[in-house]
């Protein structure tokens, strides 16, 4: 019981420790609510300000955000709102006081032709976008004084008064949140852009090796059951290519901002957009390439191997081109990256000039490729066995989610990683030509798969199988043994005339493809950052050594 | 200058029969104004009230956002804040009049404490994400209260009164926002989810036919000098992919929404995200058949046509789908998809066999063949050109940006699609193997770079170019006459012994493949939909005629 309460204790503590930032936003509130309370709480303020001197606490609180961009953006707007209702209340005011006697009368049109306009503009670009607050701030406040006027008579005093109280307000919490511990939206989303450029290098790393490793169908059913929820791959994907709704927010708060630490006044925030933009279209790529891992045409992992030297030296050159470029963001410093983008383009000429080599290789079977595609017939076998467990578990997972039972947001991604499965309901042909993903050709009788699969496993499971046949002759030698073999060893299967390479190889060309596609791509990423390290005048040892 | 005054008064008039969703809410909002200034205005209601029922013009005004799930989530958020607060400022006063005349030290005292704890939970999960308006009233009225209680000694009964205010404002803008034209954020958010699928469908289309069209070299200088902003592909791309912060923020206000037209009270809202999230995946099959648009590798557009008939199938048969599940979801009737589904499957068989049999023509070399490469040639002579000029208009963009002239944001996503350029500097060989689209590999001397292309120019150029060499034989009778032909036509220029097909047919079948692997994809999102129908209860007849 001791030792239980010890721990509880020490959960407390580490969770004390790790949580800095929200204590330091809850003792800055904090303070703040102490210092707007001192014209209530002093008697001689008091007698001043009145009753109204509780606005100051409205007006600290209600401005009060974490990030110094947001405070000062709401502070701002919330000025701004007032000084305009306050003229509109003024005028307001006159023409009541005109109208006399129908004062009573008269008020109400003029609230209703006021907050009409004022509602119907809150909706109207660029207000609704960026200065709705600004306009919310106008509408309360010109009802407010305008029905304060009406009663209380106290003319522009109250209105003079309530702006006072109002910058008095701004004053407390920009001071009390500029001065403790600022958070800056702009270092967030310096941050946020940086770390893409490492997310990029661990999704291309853990792609490159999943794929020369040809662990496919074990992610696969990983991801389809959700046992391995930390997919790098997936991980980069959502975090690079979605969060560009999140950037969006901070640019609007960066240019609130003062200069602050490194980023000087007229610092280039907007060239971070740039730069997420080309890393999105660097993160596409890498779906693309995740998709060949995901595809059914799968080519040998023994021909993958063939490439797995130039491929691995690529993905490595890229990675460190990458985490250069990081590395320069980050902190803010000149690198020469030049070297590294030319170690790249070595790398992807070299791949190119490997997957030309190779070529012969690649497209002559050999026994290996012929010992490969009777594994792989195997493995077929055990994945449609997987795949009717793994169908199962989708569907027990959509019986979850139907009694509402659903996953925490946070995962939901990986659900969708999902192979697409398709059923062909008509066959058109009786018996009609299956490619496995070696690009050769079977014919499939239908009954192996009404054997092989549970009804409603058909039902959720098709492989769109691209059905090419090579017309070359094949060496008279190989034809006979591997047909011979596979025929021996399989009865319910037919296998037609090996072609070789063909279809199995193009998807080892195709990814290839992509990755040198993808390395072109840092070329563009590196002129982003040569921009920005010229714009933003970035030093040769780093403006910042250690930020946070 | 009449005819100037009546155009003006035109355009006045059009936009303001354009606008009508904002009027509505200016006269809401102007409504609700007037509605909570009658406690000031009545006589004996003010009297009963006083100042404080300026609170009501407040609380009316605060929460009124346009969208009911935002006004409930506001309004309730605010009641919910003050009722925490009330409690926790009843428990300071008993503690302030416990100290007796301490009270004016203990009072900050607890303010700070009170402040720190719930500007600490403010900013933790999961209040900080939904709830962040709570927390915010909860620390201003509790600091309104203990600091009024302080001054004025009204007890609970200022409390009440409070509260009363709130909960009469709560009504006043439930009330009028609810029953004139009400504007639900879950009929934006099923109206968002619908369009998805049409706007797959348009972008599908219009990847199919300027793939078959061949329009490449046209499409990607628009899209970098930007001069055709309206893409169909990227536009569709950038409303269905990045569209998900805008889903996540309507998913927020929609579990606030009473049920409402066709959205019964357990109305699925979480199926949509499922159904976006495969329509995600839809379009990132989408913008892999775009990056064979704009790749470097590209087949020859004779070679397309051999399969423009079952691709132009397959793409109108997912269009049809695609269309049909749009008006399953968008109308909310059940529609039978299986049909629609079926004719995809045999389109993308059909395909399939297509493919299969015209491998050999794809192989094989014709005299089109041979024309297309040097019409390709010719081409890539004005590419080049057009590369340069088109360098030019970057480099220009990017002085443009540099000061600070940026085009809006609106249509930032449109320069992303420049393609890769990359610049060999250190070239490994100095006459290296250069591989034009078709496949046919050319020996390119340096000189012949550097005389095409300015230095600057050439600083951002260059082609990753995939170097394939395939070894099979050549029938003699073409092999001398192409070598001979393009030997004569260019005097600056190498080609090496042209080898058929290979990588310019690999381009084809990429394309092919991801559209064959798009339209497996579509049987997720029938299953989507099919479940979307079944939980949602759709009906045969469309449970709404027509919405909007």
């Amino acid at each position: 019981r001791n030792e239980k309460l010890r721990r509880r204790i020490q959960q407390v503590g580490e969770y004390w420790k790790t949580h800095t930032q929200e204590e330091w936003y809850g003792f800055k509130i904090a303070l703040a609510m102490v210092l707007s309370s001192i014209p209530v709480l002093v008697g001689p303020l008091y007698d001043y300000f009145g009753v109204n001197s509780l606005w100051l606490t409205i007006s600290v609180i209600i401005i009060y955000e974490p990030a110094v961009g947001s405070l000062l953006s709401k502070g701002l707007q919330r000025l701004a709102g007032t000084t305009l209702a306050i003229v509109l209340s003024l005028i307001c005011a006159q023409l009541a006081e005109a109208s006399g006697r129908g004062e009573v009368y008269v008020i109400p049109v003029l609230l209703f032709l006021g907050s009409f306009v004022l509602g119907f503009l809150r909706q109207v670009w660029p207000l609704k976008k960026k200065y709705d607050y600004t306009a919310l701030i106008t509408i309360i406040t010109f009802g407010l004084l305008t029905l304060s006027e009406y009663r209380i008579h106290a003319g522009p005093r109250l209105a003079g008064l309530r702006m006072l109280l109002i910058v008095m307000g701004f004053v407390v919490a920009v001071g009390t949140n500029l001065v403790i511990k600022p958070k800056f939206a702009g270092k967030d989303l310096h941050q946020m852009v940086s770390d893409h450029f490492s997310r990029i290098a661990v999704s291309l790393d853990a792609c490159v090796q999943t794929y020369l490793a040809g662990t496919r169908a074990v992610e696969l059913q990983k991801l389809l059951d959700g046992s391995e929820p930390e997919d790098e791959v997936h991980e980069g994907y959502r975090t690079v290519i979605l969060a560009k709704g999140d950037e969006d927010l901070l640019h609007d708060l960066v240019i609130w901002e003062p200069p602050h630490g490194q980023f000087g006044f007229k610092y280039p925030w907007d060239l971070y957009k740039d730069i997420s933009r080309v890393c999105r279209h660097c993160m596409y790529s890498i779906v693309a390439m995740d998709a060949c891992l995901r595809s059914e045409i799968q080519c040998p992992v023994h021909l993958r191997e063939l490439l797995a030297r130039p491929m691995t030296r690529l993905a490595e050159e890229a990675v460190k081109a990458l985490k250069a470029m990081g590395e320069s963001v980050s902190e803010m410093k000149v690198v020469n990256l030049r070297p590294f983008l030319s170690a790249v383009e070595a790398a992807a000429l070299d791949l190119q000039k490997e997957l030309q080599e190779k070529t012969m290789s690649l497209i002559i079977p050999t026994p290996e490729t012929d010992r490969w595609i009777e594994s792989y017939l195997d493995e077929d076998d055990e994945r449609s066995k997987a795949s009717m467990s793994s169908s199962k578990a989708r569907r027990s997972a959509v019986t979850e989610s139907a009694e509402g039972k659903r996953a925490s947001t946070e995962d939901d991604e990986f659900v969708e990683f999902s192979f697409p499965i398709m059923h062909v309901e008509e066959g058109l042909d009786d018996v009609y030509p299956h490619t496995d993903s070696y690009g050769h050709q079977s014919r499939v009788t239908p009954e192996r798969s009404i054997l092989q699969s549970t009804p409603s496993d058909l039902q959720e499971r098709h492989r769109p199988s691209v059905e090419l046949t090579y017309l070359e002759p094949i060496p008279p030698s190989r034809q006979g043994s591997l047909v011979d073999r596979i025929s021996r060893r399989s009865s319910s299967r037919q296998i037609m005339v090996p072609v070789p390479g063909g279809i199995a190889v193009l998807s080892l060309v195709q990814f290839v493809c992509t990755l040198v596609e993808f390395a072109a791509k840092l070329n563009l990423l590196v002129n982003c950052v040569n921009n920005l390290s010229e714009r933003a005048g970035f030093t040769d040892d780093g403006k910042i050594r250690s930020r946070r």
